[in-house]
C-alpha cells in the first residue's frame, strides 16, 4: 500500500498557520551544481518506485507520463554520486525498478529536511 | 537608486552551500485564506513602487507588464487588512503610486522572514 507523503497543498511543502487567515508557505529542493537534483516530486517518484517496483506503475500512481518519469530518474542517477534507481529492462511490461541503498538514503534525508523545514515554518511569525 | 533585494537564482530565495556541489534551495510566500498574498515578486514590486513612485515605472524596472503589475497590486490591496499601495490616477503618465504604512510594514516583515529563512537554510545539512 502506498505510504508516500502527501502534499496537501498544490505547491507548498511547508505551511504554518498564523492569526487572521495568513499562512507562511514554502518549498525546498536540492540542487547539484545549479541543476535540480531532488524535489518533492522527484522524491515522491523515488518512493513510489520503491513501493510499486516499476517505473511505469510509479509514474501512473502520480499521473505522470512514463517518459517524464524516466527522464527524471535518468537525471537523478546522473547527478547522484551513485545511482538512486536500478532498472531491469525487458518483458512486455518493461521490467522492474528498485531503489539502491543510495536511493533509499536520499529519500530518507530529503523527508527529514522537509520535516525540519515544516517545523521551522510552523514556528515563524509574519 | 533602486536598492531592491536581488534574487540571485532563478527561483530560489534561500540557498545553502553544502559539500560536494549540493545546495539546498527554497522559496517562501505568504497566503491569505489559500490565495497568494505576498511573494518575492510581489514584494519586489511593492519596493519598486516605493522607489519609483509609479506603477508603470516599477513594472518596467522588473520587465513586468503594466497590466500584470496592476493586477498584483489590486490583489494585494484586496487581501491585505488595509491597502498596501495608494494610487493617484490621471495625467498622461498615469499618475503616481506610493506605499502606505501598511505597505512599508509588509515589505519589511517579508524581507525579515526571508532573512530568517536564508539563515535557517544556510545551517541545514543534506
Amino acid at each position: 500500500m502506498p505510504k508516500t507523503k502527501k502534499n496537501n497543498e498544490e505547491n507548498a511543502m511547508g505551511s504554518g498557520q498564523l492569526d487572521g487567515g495568513l499562512q507562511i508557505k514554502g518549498r525546498l529542493w536540492v540542487e547539484y551544481e545549479g541543476q535540480t537534483y531532488l524535489s518533492w516530486g522527484r522524491v515522491t517518484l523515488l518512493e513510489r518506485i520503491g513501493e510499486h517496483g516499476s517505473v511505469s506503475a510509479a509514474a501512473k500512481s502520480m499521473k505522470m507520463s512514463f517518459s517524464h518519469a524516466w527522464h527524471l530518474i535518468e537525471d537523478m542517477n546522473t547527478l547522484a554520486p551513485e545511482p538512486l534507481v536500478e532498472k531491469q529492462t525487458g518483458g512486455r511490461h518493461g521490467g522492474g525498478a528498485w531503489l539502491t541503498d543510495a536511493g533509499k538514503l536520499a529519500v530518507k534525508n530529503f523527508w527529514q529536511l522537509v520535516d525540519k523545514f515544516q517545523n521551522w515554518i510552523k514556528h515563524e511569525q509574519f
